[in-house]
């Protein structure tokens, strides 16, 4: 969808090592953003995104063995929905690929039309470059879920990759929607890598159980959530936690216990508000912190080998 | 889907005539049968199938130019629906193609799971076989249409191709349903094909007003229900209109007037009655009579050239 950060890059990256010819898609697709949602404000950037590929892609070249960005593929709207315009309703008139109910939890009890979208032009974008990879970020975790279970169900001819989520140093997942995100709400959105961190620990040290697993990181959330309550209006950045999750990889159903032999997906979803009141001169981001900004995040708890 | 007829068998001569490889696929899909519906009593007819197509690919074999049967695609439901049993409800959970509202309208008024199953399960075919060319038969045309779209909508790089409906001499089009109708319901049921006969010729005498062109097909089944009604039970063959229609070619939307420049699909459905009383010795259908029996037919009003 553009606005293209180091996240996307790395992918790139990746799919150059491992092919050698690399298509970059970049089409912000109307039929995943609800009506109430934010398609017209999400950050185009064109010209930004041109520039980065092209540094990317000069490098490449210099790399010995490396693959090449082949094509950027921009799509009209006309071109992706060729017989009725998009729609981002429910039913909706159009075209479209349905994966339930896994395009229902999480992320999708929140954007009921938002993997309903995805799946669709997900499924144009394959049928028209014929990838012989497909390559995602584990950030959108419930997408790479997705995708795969659409490849597996419609014998779709392409190999589905993840590559890692990529992050700030300290710890915030990288998001086209950081931007949205001045200095005061950065700060406080890590909240949401140092709950599912906090509640890796836990897997990590030997525990199983759902409860033993998940308190931490609910802990971490509301202590940080009391503490911004406690300070005045124009010092905090107030959020809610929209979910933290500890589900099963491929059915994403919630689970009491963590299966050694699938392991598990933690993921969470919180909402920055907007900022209450601004300090003079503050580092605000782009939009003034008026608006709300949604982040996800997520850490993949392996399987025992 | 099986019991294949001589209509199937002009697809698999039509398709050799154009193509080197003709795969032929049988698959009782069960998704787009809807829970009420006949899945189970579906006429199965696996060597009988196979004899039939035997003796097209022999004669196939002497034909100078012509391609040949490839092979027959009979996969299971588990290759099918490999994640979740197949599902046939409302919602339904799965993996579901959706082509609305093409899919909701004439045959799917009364069926709503029907072209959801059709869709999703040529989706998948289409990827696993890859075809440059798919045949469809004319007689359900309503599916051509929603095909059709489903290809354009989601770039899928094959070509649709439409034979002809073959017909029995009184006009009653294939069908694999037919084996159902004993000689009685069989007689009766050439009414359909005669209303929409009734009413193209209204369309080639220059009538283009939906009134116009549909009175006489309206006339026709009211006649020969009224003809029905009439006679003894132990004589009669019920039926009643599902419906009548004028619709527009890629829309599918009723018609107050054809444009000439588009043509239009006349299409109907009718409901045979079980017999209400059988007569000693009669020559029954499978089933005896005993289960109504849909049957749909329809002519395309072509566009001026």
């Amino acid at each position: 969808m553009g606005a293209l950060h180091e996240g996307h890059l790395s992918l790139v990256r990746q799919a150059a090592a491992e092919n050698s010819d690399v298509f970059v898609s970049i089409y912000v697709n109307p039929t995943q953003f609800g009506i109430n949602e934010d398609l017209d404000s999400y950050p185009k950037t064109w010209d930004a995104d041109m520039e980065m590929l092209a540094d990317v892609d000069n490098k490449l070249a210099s790399t010995a063995g490396s693959g090449r960005i082949s094509a950027v593929f921009a799509p009209t709207t006309k071109t992706m929905y060729p017989t009725l315009p998009p729609s981002s309703e429910i039913p909706g008139k159009g075209s479209f690929v349905l994966i339930t109910p896994l395009g229902n939890v999480l992320e999708g009890a929140s954007r009921p039309v938002f993997f309903r979208g995805v799946a669709t032009v997900c499924m144009k974008l394959f049928n028209i470059v014929k990838p012989d990879r497909v390559y995602f970020g584990q950030k959108d975790v419930q997408q790479t879920v997705v995708i795969r279970r659409m490849v597996e169900d419609f014998h779709l001819d392409t190999e589905v990759k993840i590559g890692a989520t990529r992050r700030e140093p300290d710890g915030l997942a990288l998001s086209s929607r950081n931007v949205y995100l001045g200095s005061r709400r950065r700060r406080v959105s890590t909240v949401l890598s140092q709950a599912l961190k906090a509640a890796e620990l836990q897997f990590v040290n030997g525990k199983r159980s759902r409860g033993d697993i998940l308190w931490p990181a609910n802990d971490v959330a509301l202590s940080k959530a009391l503490q911004q309550d406690e300070l005045p209006a124009a010092m905090r950045a107030r959020f809610e936690v929209d979910y933290i999750s500890l589900a099963d990889p491929d059915t994403l159903e919630e689970v009491d216990e963590v299966d050694e032999t699938k392991g598990a997906i933690l993921s969470g979803a919180i909402k920055m508000q907007p900022l209450e009141e601004l300090q003079e001169g503050e580092d605000c981001g782009l939009g003034g912190d008026s608006m709300p900004v949604r982040l996800i995040d997520n850490i993949i708890l392996k399987p025992s080998a």
